[in-house]
């Protein structure tokens, strides 16, 4: 089916623009800067590609660069630069020392310098100073998961255990203005909740994390409590922020591929963050309202589903998009649904998702692979094998969530 | 909010557009019949109305006529007719007198006379005349029930044991025309599976019909098998169908009801049929999507979805969908989300289906109503009670399935 070709084409145009060094190029292009020095502090998993593009970009315009990326992420120095590899998702002594790194790079800068903050998912983690022992943080962390406290509540009390998150690194930073270029890996670009969100004000107040304490009996030492009394940044006059590759981006390159095609694109969601299958469900249900269409549609789904496990196959949440799809539109004439993510590994396999059409369910019953099955087993990886549905992209080296597509072809 | 203004009268609009007696008037609009006799007989739970509104448009045109309906729903004589009130959904001794009556009204008629044949959900218990005794049609319906029979199994051995079922009914008004106009209650409009097709050729075949009795190892009689080994009509020369009053249509007074109120509207599909709340999460991420509009955009839904109940509370599938979608469109601007059912019975509920807008979640967590809670307790009709979001329209005596619409006003 000539659709796979589509499929496979608007899958490697809409990745290819929300690669790191793209994303970067995108938000260099004609930028202007300052009179003074730049210097470049990366942190995050994308961290190397994004100061690499940087690095080339800026050319003798760099001063000087820190990079604070994942273990295994360096491919090679970059001149300039000094690349630390640290740990994630829980941080350890490389992050203190990579991170360390950064903030004397940017220290004593003046009004005309600028600090080129290349920011992308892992920062967390990555990209941290904290101001107690690591051993409090690390008991304070552990109070938090258990007493059931959400990202919102755990998120104000530690950028105050911080000495980067929550702003400060931006206000470290002045008074050189810092322009931030921010890969999002957080539906809805958060940009607060990004690596906490070292370069953005802050919107929680000492108030509220001190009602955290009360309310969960959350046992802090002194230090802590002190910590916790002294507000974060609200003002950041010294700050540009873009956001470029995020899954935003993400659909509209699939939207501008599948025009580019031929399709009608109609984006419905950059935010998808329900199940999974369900969503597939749904996505199978627009595809059959439409097949009296004279055009060739595509409808746009950005997002991140999650899988709530049932059973104990192999599989990942695009995957299942596609597979619980295949029931949906089975027997429809020149109609597809795939699902990828931008990442390019689908839960824990080498996949990074699923395509189906009109003639998978059948295809997969000649096998003797029922999908009801297969899905009650999160089993969708051997069955896609099976229909020659897998999408194979290996590691891309960027993370803004999803995208899933409707094809309908006329 | 205004925008609930513009809910309640997209709900009225587009519900009024679908009642058994608008949909027969538009089916019957500038309709020409032959010269002879025009002989009405109308089965199902809308029975009563669709034949009382083709009663007042014939007038004399009409010869005579049978209604077969459910207990309860015959709300006066019709002049000229026959009404016969029976068992639903599991069919009863009336149910069989109603339709021998029908027959009988319908026997003799030459290639110049016309049946207007008026069907609605429910006549697959209502409208049956079985070739076999009423205890083995019913140890057959269990022991397909045991075995796990789907749909399409059960209905390819049902209509083979009915004189009327799978276009045996149209079979029997040879030489006269058959004018059939339905009022679907099933996703898609199978015209062989509502009602199991009285008037509609049927694609399965005997050979199916003996596979599934070797399947399951069914017990059948004698008799029971050599019905089996009947074919039932695969060509009617004679029927012309019409669907009016169905899902689809629904949603397109939907569209057409927020057009007037200046809303751009989205047809997203009519053949939804996912897990409720996911349905609601799915819509919402639609409305956060696309807050940026500059144009009062509307998003359509129409379709059946489902419940896995988890919990004990009240509530229904609208109410999910709209309480689900409560959280994911919290704190937007102009923007609600509302589901609702067209018979206006959500569930075992007296509300036809639920309103939310970005204000609810804020408003319910005042009153102390966490809606994740009422999710996992099924209670949504409390909580709604509790954000004024219950949509009341009572019974509408129509039931075309539900339609969510997502409205964004700009």
């Amino acid at each position: 089916m000539n659709i796979r070709k589509d499929a496979d084409q608007i899958i490697r145009e809409s990745i290819g623009k929300v690669l790191p060094d793209e994303a970067v190029s995108r938000a260099l292009a004609g930028k202007q800067f300052g009179a003074g020095k730049i210097r470049v502090v990366a942190a995050g998993k994308a961290a190397w590609q994004m100061a690499c593009k940087a690095a080339e970009i800026l050319g003798n315009r760099m001063d000087a660069g820190v990079v604070v990326t994942k273990y295994g992420h360096v491919k090679a120095e970059i001149p300039g630069m000094k690349c630390f590899e640290a740990g994630h998702p829980v941080p350890d002594q490389n992050s203190f020392i990579g991170t360390q790194a950064a903030l004397e790079a940017v220290e004593g800068l003046t009004a005309e310098d600028t600090v080129l903050f290349l920011l992308s998912g892992g920062g967390s983690a990555l990209f941290e100073k904290p101001l107690v022992a690591e051993e409090e943080l690390s008991d304070i962390t552990k109070q938090l998961l258990a007493c059931g406290a959400d990202i919102v509540e755990m998120n104000t009390i530690r950028k105050r255990l911080s000495a980067v998150k929550g702003g400060k690194f931006a206000k470290f930073c002045e008074p050189a203005h810092v322009y931030s270029i921010v890969l999002s890996d957080i539906l809805g670009d958060p940009l607060d909740m990004i690596a906490s969100g070292p370069a953005y004000p802050d919107s929680s107040t000492c108030t509220q994390a001190l009602a955290i304490v009360e309310k969960y009996g959350l046992k802090f030492s002194e230090q802590a409590l002190e910590l916790l009394a002294q507000e974060t940044p609200k003002e950041l006059n010294n700050v540009e922020t873009i956001i470029t590759g995020s899954v935003r981006d993400l659909c509209r390159a699939a939207s501008e591929a599948c025009e580019d095609l031929g399709y009608e694109p109609v984006f419905l969601t950059d935010q998808l963050a329900c199940e999974a299958r369900e969503a597939g469900a749904f996505l199978a249900a627009i595809a059959k309202s439409h097949q009296d269409s004279k055009k060739s549609l595509a409808f746009i789904a950005g997002g991140e589903t999650v899988v709530h496990l049932i059973g104990k196959g192999m599989g990942g949440r695009n995957q299942e998009i596609a597979l619980s799809a295949a029931l949906g539109i089975d027997s429809l004439k020149d109609t597809a649904v795939f699902s990828v993510g931008s990442d390019g590994t689908d839960g824990p396999t080498d996949a990074a998702g699923g395509y189906v059409d009109g003639d998978t369910k059948a295809a997969l019953a000649k096998e003797g692979v029922n999908i009801y099955q297969v899905l009650r087993e999160n089993d969708a990886y051997p069955a896609l094998k099976k229909s020659g549905g897998l999408i194979m992209t290996g590691a891309t080296g960027t993370n803004v969530n999803d995208v899933a597509v409707v094809l309908i072809r006329r």
